[in-house]
């Protein structure tokens, strides 16, 4: 960014021409509120490990963990700290993770988060770094973190200190740990999570650590807290519930709830370190990570080559002409899309198979956190574009999954199968890379995998109800499965991401079959209401049909998360053929406008985010898709902790806002085309990976000021385009999109 | 022995001359009723491993451990097993380990121990082998065990059969495991114990193992049991509180509550071999002991050596000429003896140091289990007069801990100090080992180690009240130590130790100070009550002074386990003093006799057995000690399971009825003398040990008919012996001790 210091600041303020870069633009305190569920930690890009403030145990606290569903180490309104995670997830809707907890105290040894809690002040978090000052202890605190470890600074005061090691809290609600003093500045150990969205805890595994302590302490120990006995015995067993201090204890210490603590004496105010190496494979491999990525290096020396990785991976967008805060909310929305999928594999490449119970070996990547039913919508096709490197990997990933287990993820998290919500998004996801041009991965693998979860009729765990959903077209409300019109929906949406692969690879019977199939929606639309409507096996309509219940995660009959309005238009593979349903083009504007118009739209969750884009298959209502996306863009992505709708579904609304601000929308899964919309600023350079996309920079111009709003034309490399759609190949082409926008439609 | 077969038998049944040999004597059930707390379990001679029948949990139980204070795994009168232990404690009075246990099942798994428990029948136990029949699942399982590794054979019927691992279940009430599948036929892991007599939690340690099956299971798994959610979240978990089986789990799992099964299709009947390795240090030493002690050894070849060591170790004393019950008292007695103290150290020789955290190494036997108390009165003489070697390692490892924690052991189990009981035997033992002529060990830093505990009067962890002690020659009722008149009298003993010791070694000064510090007992005789009565720091008598409270380990002021009757005698080392101050030979006989006719003596517990011996003090009384000895030991050491009269007290009871039965008993700890009875057999050959005994044979004849009870005479070696004491020196040059006998007295 060096060749753009010093020159004049013209007009707006930008990054291109400030001393800023995009690294310091990121707010990572944007989603850690309204349930945005991401978190101010210090990670690197996609890292293993995150450091992040802990905040959502003990009724101190507004949200608390335990009194209510909360998907999140952390939460800006909450005010009570009891120590700092090293593994997190960010942006999900459940609990998980969120353990390995260190904690800086001072005075006695308490073990009990509730009592030695403090509140805080003074947080600052950016990218790769996050410090806080804990007022009970005057201790400031600091973290930053390479991919695999976490590094802490602890600002001690004169007197007596300790860190904690607190292995029995957590996000999750799985219990269990190991660790073991290996000296009196390392502690190694494992602590196990899982029960991911309260499901499947028969999963639940291990993450291993490694933890190493600057300084030697004065003492040390591990604690241990065991149920309370209510039996006879409890009348001898004066230590009963209550937690052991077992000071200067070396041997293994496993249970429900055991920690460690290191103590000090400082005469004077004093600085510690603390560095924690992470595996999912094994205590020596979280140790070779911590080993091979920090080693003895310093807090700054980590946390500077942290920022210099997150600045190069967020300048493959620079982003100028528009406002300070409009940067602020485009780069963070950037950040929050390079934190999942996450890396999995230890620096040597090993990391643990999916069911296998085997250790994997990568030269690559292997990505976990792949919440797919999500992030096929938009966010891979962003990764395609901007990271197809990191896309690849991903696919492949996907791949080495059904090479271990048989079958495609669903809702994978650290090589476990969480069937978290319904569908079968891994075909959308692996076609549309493939249809965008990344091809380089075993199609013919993937195809046959695709094909494995659409047409297994037995022991399908990726589509239940598939032989109903073949035999009749849809699933019905009598056949168990949840949510039976959305499903149904999903599993069109799968098909024909199938089909236009199958057409591709020269498949034609296949692509007809499952094209003809993902149009099969139709049986479930209702002409009178002119909606999809829940339906019996026998064919008769599920009454009574309340189109509006299901709004706000309520349950109900035909729905997933939204109500028959949020999914009415949720066909982007076929919206013609939609629209002649709902009776052309003024019906399906009528729904349309109709839901934006009586709060039916719900920005926060997936089905219906493309709507707003809708308005553009409409010659004449284009102006309202760039109205609503311009609303929506203000009113829910701004620069606050509760600027993100809801949670950020590992960087599927990020990456709505982000496609959003440069004006592009990939409005069909697996069909490579992008419709548009008004851009943000008023330059927007593409840094493409010339692997992949030979032109190298694609350069997004608009003649904004602040009021104009709407685009009266778009010009791409000096030539007029027509209409509001450009395929994916077309816009890797290009160098120039020109827009020349108005105030007024 | 084969020597023996075919020379016919005369008179008596005989050990010698049968074709049965000492092993086949032994009856593993005694002392497993009426508290003596035994186990019928199969193991070598001081084993590490001892794979005993669990049947002390569950209601159905009579006696249930977690309904009151139970101490042993095995209860003869309960009938519902729930498993197989795989490490034990023998003959103790507090609740520890219990733990890693198996259990062969069929059906459908259930992991639930109150579930899945069994009646059972059939029981044989013999030394190295325990068999029983499970009725719930026409199941015969066997068990043997060499010296660090257990083997069972399960007599599987066909149809689905399963292997439980249960590591939630346990005697102690510690919690806390891990386990992981190496492959279906092994599982390593890790189990917490401690907390012995309720005492310590801090000082929990794990014990490792690995567990191999015979035959490839059809399916395994792990099992976790997580304690129930109360809480907001409860509402979703729907797992909450159950059970989860994690079928073809191959991670670690940890937790308080965790398990593993192995499950089987069989066609036919088929016998499952279950071999586990165990270690105080480490899986990777565990499965060195399992695999250098057993490796592909079958359950045949492993129970035929443990066999014939048991039969080596029992043949040091051959007896005949008696009643067939009586060879059984005798020889279970014997086979009591040699499970406590138990190796410690693997087979490579590491063992975990006490207190140090660190793994140490011997090239000799690390010992474990000293119930010093107990063992200090008779035991360890036995162990000098029949094992030798055994207790020059014994002493050697106390030694050892005074190396790795700078004090000798009090009562230490698995390199933990529980600090059960009072006083300060180790320098009893140590000292009287060193007297009786064993004295290849470091008698200087032996010595050192004594005076330390005699003398350092601050944080001494072995001698509270110490400054009190040393100040007033007394515990007072006001310092805050336990049975203050107890604990004076077993401090004046250590010093009464520390004082031969000195004087052997040529410390005339240090012998002065310790021999007059070891009559200060007699502070606390009231001449009133002619007893040792509680008194106050400042020199009044504690009131109201009951002589009666306390027996039936009731809780009272002045005396640990017992009452001022209890411990009224128990001044071994200065019983003439004690008799001038009752008022000479009548005053203590009279106290003696009240004792005897009054209920006053407990042969169950340790500060009264020497009283039957003390008749032997006062000329004209010794038929009585021949008298009570005799009555005691037919009426409390029988051939039932309710054969001793309470705790075994790890071997001391034993040892007590041992040399009872062959007419001798060391009567005065730290002296080398023996005081003598008449022996219950009409022949007794001791093998001495040659390197510490030179003449080699020994041998106690008897002229005793069924109701020859009294010593007429006793020539030793042709000569006629006077009086009734006899000295270690003098027993151990004898060829032959001859007595002759009398009907009545």
């Amino acid at each position: 960014m060096k060749k753009y210091i010093g020159i004049l600041l013209v007009g707006f303020s930008s990054v291109l021409w400030s001393q800023k870069h995009p690294v310091d633009y990121v707010n990572p305190f944007i989603g850690t509120s309204n349930y945005g569920a991401t978190h101010p930690g210090a990670m690197a890009p996609r890292g293993m490990v995150s450091v992040s403030p802990f905040n959502v145990a003990g009724n101190l606290n507004l949200l608390e963990k335990d009194s209510q569903w909360l998907s999140n180490p952390y939460v800006h309104e909450n005010t009570f700290l009891t120590g700092f995670t090293h593994v997190n997830l960010s942006g999900v809707g459940c609990p998980d993770l969120g353990v390995i907890i260190t904690m800086p105290t001072t005075g006695p040894i308490e073990t009990n988060h509730l009592v030695y809690g403090s509140t805080y002040s003074g947080e600052q978090a950016k990218p790769g770094y996050y410090a806080v000052d804990l007022n009970k202890y005057s201790i400031k605190a600091e973290a930053t973190a390479s991919t695999r470890a976490g590094v802490s600074r602890y600002h001690f005061p004169a007197g007596t200190s300790n860190i904690l090691l607190n292995l029995g809290l957590g996000l999750t609600n799985e219990l269990g740990s190991m660790l073991r003093f290996v000296s009196s500045t390392e502690i190694e150990g494992m602590r196990t999570v899982g029960s991911f969205c309260y499901n499947s805890p028969e999963q639940a595994y291990p993450v291993y650590f490694v933890m190493r302590f600057s300084e030697p302490p004065h003492e040390f120990g591990a604690w241990k807290t065991p149920y309370t006995n209510n039996g006879v015995e409890s009348q001898w067993m004066g230590y009963n519930g209550n937690t052991r201090l077992m000071k200067g204890y070396t041997k293994t210490v496993v249970g429900d709830s055991i920690g460690a603590y290191v103590s000090y004496q400082f005469k004077k105010p004093t600085v510690v370190e603390v560095k924690v190496g992470v595996s999912y494979v094994s205590i020596e491999n979280a140790r070779e990570n911590l080993d091979r990525e920090v080693g003895s290096l310093s807090f700054d020396q980590v946390y500077n080559t942290t920022r210099k990785t997150w600045n190069d991976k967020l300048s493959v967008v620079e982003v100028s002409g528009g406002k300070e805060e409009d940067f602020t909310v485009f780069y963070s929305a950037l950040y929050h899309t390079q934190i999942h999928p996450n890396i999995l594999n230890d620096i040597n490449g090993e990391y643990p198979e999916i069911a296998t119970g085997k250790i994997g070996k990568t030269t690559g990547t292997r990505y976990t956190t792949f919440s797919l039913w999500d992030t096929y919508r938009n966010y891979h096709q962003l990764m395609t574009l901007l990271y197809p490197r990191e896309q690849l990997d991903m696919v492949r990933s996907m791949l080495a999954m059904y090479d271990e287990n048989g079958w495609l993820p669903k809702w994978e998290l650290n090589s476990t199968e969480t069937f978290t919500m319904v569908g079968d998004p891994a075909a959308v996801v692996i076609a549309d890379t493939y249809l965008r041009g990344l091809t380089d991965f075993d199609v013919q693998k993937a195809y046959e995998a695709m094909v494995k979860s659409a047409t297994q009729l037995e022991n399908n765990p990726l589509r239940p109800g598939l032989r109903e959903y073949l035999e009749k077209g849809y699933l019905s409300v009598d056949g168990g499965v949840a949510g039976p019109v959305s499903t149904t929906q999903e599993y069109n949406m799968a098909d024909y991401a199938i089909a236009q692969l199958a057409k591709v690879l020269g498949k034609k019977g296949d692509f007809k079959r499952f094209y003809t199939q993902s149009l099969s929606y139709k049986n479930l639309f209702d002409p009178k209401w002119k909606l999809l409507r829940p339906k019996h096996r026998d064919g008769s309509w599920f009454s009574p049909f309340d189109p509006y219940k299901g709004a706000n995660f309520e349950k109900n009959v035909g729905y997933i998360e939204g109500n028959a309005w949020q999914y009415a238009l949720m066909i982007p593979h076929d919206v013609n053929g939609l629209m002649q349903l709902m009776g052309g083009r003024s019906g399906f504007i009528k729904n349309l406008d109709y839901i934006f118009e009586n709060n039916q739209f719900d920005m926060a969750n997936e089905p219906d985010i493309a709507y707003p884009y809708l308005y553009n298959y409409v010659k004449g209502k284009e102006w309202k898709t760039q109205d609503r996306v311009d609303q929506l863009l203000a009113n829910y992505f701004t620069n606050k902790p509760a600027g993100l709708p809801g949670n950020d579904d590992t960087g599927t609304m990020s990456a709505w806002a982000i496609y959003s601000m440069m004006g592009i929308y990939p409005i069909i899964p697996a069909d490579p085309v992008y419709t548009i919309t008004t851009p943000t600023f008023s330059k927007i350079k593409i840094h493409l990976d010339t692997t992949f996309y030979p032109s190298g920079e694609l350069i997004i111009e608009a003649s904004n000021s602040a009021r104009d709003r709407f685009i009266q034309s778009l010009e791409i490399d000096g030539k007029l385009h027509k209409g509001y759609f450009l395929s994916h190949e077309a816009l890797v082409r290009s160098k120039l999109l020109k827009f020349t926008l108005k105030e007024q439609q």
